[in-house]
Formats: structure tokens, sequence, C-alpha cells
């Protein structure tokens, strides 16, 4: 028998992990993650904790938000139209990290919970969330690492998981309008309800909880690696894609920002310094050919 | 009686156009812009000529394409249901410029023909485009100077056509996630047949012809006054705005970027380089903070 969702269990626990994550990055940084508390007109608010021009992280936010509503408006529900207009909650924890050192990857992790009732008034409530790492100059170690982490955190919900959330993961961080993965990947799911609420709720937990296991062994690798104006610049340049896929593609960027969310903290995913320049690419034999030959393209980097 | 369309005629002209813009900008900028030819599998292709880098302009493109298709796709004519299924094109003339000079506003012009036949076989075409400014550091002069050539182009086509467009240019280049216009905006339209195809067509041509009219005198006045890291970072800052409305709101961008368009030329528009930082706001009764105050607020220019 499945247990009623609990979303204030939810809420506890991701205050808690937006806690954890900025206590442990803080510890790295060595910079003070800013707070901003903030209340949403239609109910709920959230908590912004960011950081710029560290020591570290030249720019990066951890943040908290919980909304909610009295109707569900239809196009937030258009796959599962037996759900609209009753009250609903959406919360969860997003981050981005953009580290100075271009050895060292942007990474992105969510971990969300949306929670409302049917038309018979029956709970309907599913998690999402997923972790991805984009580097600028690839390591296989770290690529291997980091897939190992999100492996093991679902292992003991289904054998079946990784492979399935690192491929929904390949699909949606793609920029189709450049045929190139956002990075090296991770895991993404989305419409999880399996087993029932707890059970869903502590894989999202095992997901969220890895986080600072899959990253920061792989931050403090490479943050003090030497490099120079190259390194830089093929960073900033690099860095245009994260702009094109959050602004075209990403679902939650583009719901936050055109449903009235904070734009300020939405754009916290936003990268400090970007470039474009026109049909760039980098010279064959290269560090920097190797991330599109080597890293970019798809594959299962546990069998690499 | 209205004459038939004449896509060929219209393909000429903007062709002279590109190559009558390309022309001064080179003149004043000194270094020569690139030339890029390229052909779409699907029909048509194009011609990108850009620089980066320039004496006076960072980056920037005046790109010609001309794409058509068998069969007009639904989702391209969904305000028009008596229009999908026949063969159909497209073709214009787009530019952004983004010079270096921080004092020296980003410009983007655009003028655009479509072409295709009713479920009776009789033709449909529209002509829309439009220009619009977007300054870093406002001079009332020059927003002035623009809107003025902006209307003296319309204004033997109609007395009421100016107001409509520059209120139409007001709406569309607004960034509604941040409640801020674009720049001091300009002339924008679409589906525009009034009085027949040659009136039309007259009335595009006096708005491309009127460009450089329109941007020279500005790029030329303010192009070598001095500057420093400020107003570089201010510059950085603010192209952040452009970036996302081409990105998040541009109908034009999205569409070329999800049907297959050519990525690089189309994001030409990207500024080169840029900058995002949290939260942050000019001080009061500086030049960045009237920026803010007297020139992104919608307003009548030619009576201010």
């Amino acid at each position: 028998m499945s247990a009623a969702p609990n979303p204030s269990a939810v809420k506890a626990w991701l205050l808690q992990l937006q806690n954890d994550i900025v206590q442990a990055l803080e510890a790295v940084d060595g910079a003070a993650f800013l707070r901003d508390e903030w209340q949403r007109a239609e109910g709920g608010g959230g908590i912004s904790r960011l950081v710029e021009e560290g020591n570290v992280i030249e720019r990066g936010g951890v943040n908290f938000s919980h909304v909610l509503g009295a109707k569900l408006p239809p196009s937030a529900s258009a796959h599962r139209p037996d759900i609209g207009g009753n009250p609903w909650e959406a919360m969860g924890v997003s981050l981005v990290i953009h580290p100075r050192n271009p050895y060292a990857p942007t990474v992105h992790m969510n971990v969300r919970f949306f929670s409302t009732t049917n038309a018979a008034g029956e709970p309907v409530w599913w998690f999402g969330g997923g972790m991805d790492l984009t580097p600028y100059y690839g390591f296989k170690e770290d690529a291997r690492h980091f897939h190992q982490t999100c492996h093991d955190a679902l292992a003991r919900f289904g054998a079946d998981l990784h492979g399935k959330f690192k491929q929904w993961c390949d699909e949606y961080f793609y920029l189709k309008h450049r045929q190139e993965a956002r990075g090296v990947g991770g895991i993404f799911f989305d419409d999880h309800s399996a087993e029932g609420f707890e059970q869903s709720f502590a894989m999202t937990q095992s997901v969220g909880q890895s986080f600072l296991k899959a990253y920061l062994p792989i931050l403090e690798q490479r943050k003090d690696t030497p490099y120079g104006e190259r390194e830089r610049d093929f960073q900033a340049y690099r860095r245009g894609r994260y702009v094109e896929f959050n602004l075209v593609f990403d679902r939650g960027t583009l719901f936050g920002l055109q449903s009235g969310g904070r734009t300020e903290a939405i754009l916290m995913s936003m990268p400090p310094i970007v470039k474009w320049r026109y049909r760039w690419e980098p010279e064959e034999g290269t560090p920097e050919a190797a991330l599109y030959s080597d890293f970019l393209p798809h594959r299962d980097w546990l069998a690499a």
C-alpha cells in the first residue's frame, strides 16, 4: 500500500539539502554565499543562495523555491488533462555552478516535487530531477566518476533506472540547432512516482544527496590547474552553448520566465562572461578539439 | 487594380540593399566583411556578410536569405488556415551591428517578403520588417534622429503608419520577464500588403533604404568617444538583455533555430562579449541609471 504524499517532509529535506550544499561549496570556495529570501504574491516564495566572483566559483547559485496556486493552469498539465483546475504546489532545489578555472567543469543539479489532486480529489504527484556535467576541457576520469556516482545513487531503486535516466539526460540536454550535447551528461528524470511516495522520495533524496559526492572531488581536483588566456577564451566561447540551451530549450527556464517567475533567480544559471564568434572551430589535435570528438558525443561512460 | 506580386524584383532589390549596406559599413569600419554563400538542401540559400573584431564594429552581420519549399507547414500558417500546403518562398535581409564603442548603439534592421498561394490558387503574400536602436548610453538627439528617419521613410505611404509601426515595435521588442524595453525602439511591421504589391514593396524599400540614413550618422558621431572599463563593463552587462530577448522572444531567431536554419548565420545577432550578474543596478544619478529612467521607458521621441 502506497503512503500518502507528504509535501512538508519534502520541503524540509529540500531546505536541508540546500544548506548542506551551500556549506560544502562555501568551504571549498572560501567566500560566503549571499542569501536572498523572497515571497511570491500568488503564494509561496523561495531562498536564493549565490556567489559571484568567489575564489573558486565565478558565478553560482543554489536556489530553493516553493510555489503554490489555487488552480493549476491547463497549460501546465497539457499532457495530464485529468489534473487541471485544482490547488497545486511545486518545490525544488536547483543549482548551477560556473567555476572560474576553465579546467573545472560547470555543473547543474535539480530535484523537484509537484503535487495536486485530480477531479476525484485523489492526490496526484511526482518527483523530477537530475544532474549533468559540462566540462570545457574533458577528463575521462571526471566523466566516469560523475556517471558512476549517479549510477550508485540509483542502484538500489531499480537496476534499469540509471540506464533510462542517463539516456533521458542525453536526450534532454541536447542542442538540436548545433547537433551537439551540452556536456558529458549525467541523469534526468521527470513524472516519477514509481513504487509509491516513500520510495520515489527516497530515490530523489539519494540523487540530491549524491551531488556533492559527484562534483566536489572534480572541483577540488581541477580548481587550481594553471591556465592562461587561451583556456579562459575557450571557456567563454563554450559558455555560449550553455546560454543557448537554457534560453532556447530548457523548460524550467522558459516556464519560469514566461510565468512571471523571479527573473534574477532563474537567470543565476547564466555564466558570468560569455563570448560568441562566427563559425569558430578548434584546431585538430588540440585539447579544445578533444572536447568535441571525445567528450560531447553520447557514450556509456561507465564502460569507457 | 493591384499588380501581381513579383518575387524576383524583391530578391534583386534585397541583394542590392545588402550590398549597399555592407559597402557603407565597410567604409566606416575600414575592415572588409567576410562573405559566406550557402545552399539550403530543401531549397534556396543565402549570403552571409559579417565582420568580427573590426575597427568600429566588434561583431556584426548583414544576412540575405531566400528559402523556399514545396508545401508550407501548417505551423507556419497557424493564423492563416487558408494558406497551408502550397509552395512558398520567404526572403529577406536581416542585420545586427554591435559596435565596440559603448557610446555607439547596437542596431537591428530587417526587411522580408513572404509569398505563397491559397487553396484557390490565388497569390497570398506580405512584407514585414523594421529597425530598432539599442543604446548603452542614451543620447536624446540620437533617438530623435533615428525615429525621425523612420517617420520620414513611411510618411508618403500613410499618415498613420509611423505611429502604428512605432507602437508595434515598442510591443514586440519588450522583455516581459524584465518589464523592460530592449532599447529606444523604432518601427516594426508584419503581414503588410496594404494598397497592393507595388505600394507595399515601395514602402518596404523606403524602410530598408532609410537604414543607413538612420544609423550611420549616429555611428559616426559616437564611434570615437573616449571610454574606459566602466563603459565596456556596462555595455557587456546590457548586451545580456539582447541575448535574452533574441533567444527567448524573437520569433525569427526561434523559428530559424527550430526549423533547421543556418545556426551560425542566425546567431550573428549574438553580441561578442556578454556578462551576467545578479540583481545589478546602476547607481542613481549616473549615465547608466539614465538609460533606465530616460531612454528605455516607451515615449514619443518625435515630441521629446
